[in-house]
């Protein structure tokens, strides 16, 4: 698939899902890649931490590779990071927010000194192999995020990151639209841009207009503490609740150690405002009155270990909530969070909270207008929708054909596809193996789906294990069969069921040695049947059943 | 807590949570119960199939109880009749529809000989004991809803059910608000009313608005098969679909297995009217084109086993989506149901359906305003907000008091809670023991909290099993320590630790024999306690470790 002039464009994280984030973009001997996202587990990954991308692809082309260009500092976009970098060795380049935040992580994996990363500003040109990458300045929910303009001897390509269009931010400058614009009028091949929000009609609004917002709440709860929970990384919504309390005369305290982290991080690097005196420590909130005091926290999408969660449950060990809280969630839960969020609420009101919902509608990421906007300004030859579920890369597909793109100048590509493309085409051509990566603990990619079918299978009707002792030889049993179980219920009614497993037992064990049966692969499998069969007459459930024999 | 003169409320079921509503009225010798529901598990449940109340209060008062009342035929309130009526005797009362749906519970659990069921009119009056329980015409999402005016020597209790005002039904009347007016006139101690809307504003709209809707789909969507998804019980909604599938000459075929059973229920007791020819086997689809076909289903949900989910996944063995469907999901996701539902569109979008979501906001509960005019009506002394969860209570008394209901007089009650009241005075007097009992197969209450925590633990980071033999007597190891693992990955990188762990053992074993240690417990604490350490240092996750001990 080599030097035949075209540009491909290999999707290596799963586009199909939200997270993990990593697309190669190759041309003869040079490779770069945008992003390095982690994916956080599904509910059926039972006891999985974190998932991230299978990069043997990269592993197999590593003398190739010039360099990871990040767009921001979302988990989703740099959390394999720390992972990756333990197998590959590729230069780093990134706004200032979004290398301190991969700082950060370095830190935590104690990687700092063997990874090369370079601060890039809007407008900059980085040369990676037969690549040029220009940094384009966007707005996000996460301050410094970029979009890339890459240019490869067989054109150009827009990838948008994740972006929104904010004439009004908080921080620093709105999109930069005229650049889009003079990109595209030199010529686009192709444009990769957000679909996340592909499904909701016409524009999102600022997120300045929350600062509003806040300060009608804080206007309106005068006389109860305040507590606020919204998400670490939204830097600009963290500026506008401090600007919000200091105007009404409030201590700030941080809580939760993502968010204490981020902040830090953005206060230093310059991103954050803080009037001084504002900020206090949580052990010095004791010293202010409740109508002095604002608590910005994490746990909006009712994370049973967040801050908040912890408040709600009375196992915090500094701030318990109490009537006279009002308790601001800025922030719509996430699809699949709702019912934790309720609960959360739930356990809040119990204790006497008011408790508000900031329906804000402010997302980080474009609506259909927005994403007509940009196709207007860059007129790319080629639409690859990006970042979203299926249905939401669906859904802008849906758009661009409002605009005039054909079907076949529109490519829904899946992980590991191979796009060829130049000026004049582009197809899929191949594709390379992919995956997922579940970590777990230390180990990383040793939990697969063996080991994830036996946990949801203990989970859901638990183990019975049959152990007993046979004589070497002879196969005589010496010891048991015995029979232990955990997260299963031996007893129906008041009827104890282990006697009768026993005698079963004896029975099969009678039965092969009558019948000379000796191995034990067999031996279990009768075991398996037997007990397997008798259990589920007895009480419709289908333990795990663990036949182990010993010999002397 | 006898004969003064009061009438006792006591909720059985949590009034907290959605499900399980189940109420108890007590005066003097008397008593009776209104619904007898079930709840679905919470998320922490692992492997439990239903969740039914604790009543050990009605056992221990079973001489007293005159009979349960239901309101209506939906699993949150008639679910569990099936395992209460395994220990108590009582006749049920219920309109004609709830009866039918109750007997198909009954046949299936082979209880239909041993309970007497009796069909109530709206407007007829049951005597039982010193309890007199009108039957009130109401609107909800399924048919034969009733609210009942409770009438006792103490006063008239008003119990609305699940309802809401709905002047335009599908089938049947409006809900009898004249008759609430009457009742209230006469006076009312307490009414006790749905709460599951009180944090929306406005009135909800009538079930008939609907038909439009699905009208104008049928209308936009001539040439493609068309697929609904909704809620099996909400028959007027299936009665509106085959209306709009009749008008534009489609059959419909009606797939699921709770769907067929409660279509075929409703439709033998008159419910449903169905055209002539109208309705086809799903073994006849193959026989019209996709224009003349609609499917209703189950699985608006995402339920992963749902006829419509299995349709999405491939699996189901009559119906296969393609890109001519147009799928329109009929029902708003449960909040806990988003991400599950979102899957399933993904899939219907891969296999290129088009999928509509009908966002009607017809709910069959009553938002804010229709609350005010109930309360209007009904002019109860005292309040007693139901059905919700604790912040839809705290809603419902919010509302109560902006119509000049002082605080003191509402009761939000927890299950277990004896509100003892009459004309002039109401209050908590005490607590009976109440709870949830799990459901698992055939257990019923034998799943408990360690089987669950177990369940966790096993679900999280698996199990390894340490077997060995030792001699009886001397204490000496005849065979083992040996390991085995379960949902646990035992190699760290290429490095394998189950020899390093056999090493740990074996010194374990020696040091208990060299320091004289034979009692059983302590060896498998320290097996525990050795291995445990070893693991999580190794590898950062903590298996359940048990040790099994086999002498001969």
């Amino acid at each position: 698939m080599e030097g035949n002039g075209k540009l491909k464009i290999i999707p290596l994280g799963g586009l199909e899902s939200i997270g993990m984030n990593i697309t190669a973009f190759e041309y003869d001997d040079s490779i770069i890649v945008v992003d390095c996202g982690l994916a956080f587990p599904e509910i059926d990954m039972l006891g999985v931490d974190l998932v991230i991308p299978d990069i043997t692809y990269l592993k197999e082309n590593e003398d190739k590779i010039k360099g990871f260009f990040i767009t921001h500092g979302h988990e989703d976009h740099i959390g394999a990071i720390p992972y990756v970098f333990k197998e590959i060795s590729a230069p780093i380049y990134a706004t200032k927010l979004t290398i301190g935040l991969i700082d950060n992580k370095l830190r935590e994996h104690n990687m700092m000194s063997q990874i090369r990363r370079k601060v890039v500003s809007y407008g900059q040109h980085i040369n990676a192999g037969c690549f040029r990458v220009e940094f384009i300045k966007t707005n996000h929910s996460i301050q410094d995020a970029a979009a890339f303009a890459i240019y490869s001897p067989a054109g150009t390509v827009v990838h948008t990151g994740d972006f929104k269009v904010d004439y009004t931010p908080v921080y620093g400058d709105a999109i930069d639209l005229a650049r889009f614009s003079e990109i595209g009028k030199k010529g686009v091949i192709a444009m990769m841009a957000d679909s996340t929000n592909a499904e909701r009609p016409g524009f999102t609004p600022s997120e300045k207009t929350v600062g509003k917002t806040f300060d009608d709440i804080f206007e309106d709860h005068k006389s109860t503490r305040i507590i606020i929970a919204t998400f670490a990384s939204n830097v600009d919504r963290v500026q506008q609740i401090i600007n919000s309390a200091h105007k009404y005369g409030r201590k700030v305290v941080v809580e939760g150690r993502s968010m204490v982290n981020i902040i830090a991080t953005a206060s230093e690097l310059g991103y954050l405002k803080v009037p001084e005196y504002t900020l206090v420590d949580i052990d010095s909130i004791k010293d202010y009155s409740d109508e002095q005091t604002c608590l910005i926290t994490t746990g909006s999408q009712g994370e049973s270990m967040a801050a908040l969660s912890r408040m709600a449950n009375g196992t915090h060990r500094k701030v318990s909530i109490k009537p006279n809280d009002t308790i601001i969630f800025s922030s719509h839960p996430i699809p699949g969070n709702e019912k934790a969020v309720s609960k959360v609420i739930n356990e809040l009101v119990r204790r006497g909270a008011e408790v508000i919902f900031q329906d804000t509608h402010v997302s980080g990421h474009a609506c259909e207008e927005e994403l007509k906007l940009i196709y207007t300004l860059v007129n790319p030859k080629y639409v690859i929708p990006v970042h979203g579920e299926y249905k939401h890369l669906k859904a802008h597909a849906k758009i661009a054909k409002t605009l005039g793109y054909k079907s076949e100048d529109i490519f829904i590509l899946s992980s590991g596809d191979v796009l060829e493309l130049d000026e004049e085409s582009a197809k899929v051509t191949g594709h390379v193996h992919t995956g997922a990566i579940m970590v777990d603990g230390l180990g990383v990619g040793d939990v697969g789906n063996i080991v994830l079918r036996d946990r949801q299978h203990l989970s859901e009707d638990g183990i019975i294990i049959v152990v007993m002792t046979l004589e070497s030889g002879t196969g005589r049993v010496l010891a048991g069969p015995d029979t232990v179980s955990r997260g299963f219920v031996y007893v129906k009614g008041a009827e104890d069921l282990i006697d009768e497993a026993r005698d079963l037992l004896n029975d099969v064990m009678e039965e092969c040695e009558a019948q000379g049966v000796s191995d034990w692969n067999k031996i279990k499998a009768r075991i398996r049947d037997a007990l397997g069969d008798f259990v589920w007459k007895e009480t419709k459930r289908r333990p795990m059943i663990m036949p182990i024999i010993m010999e002397i």
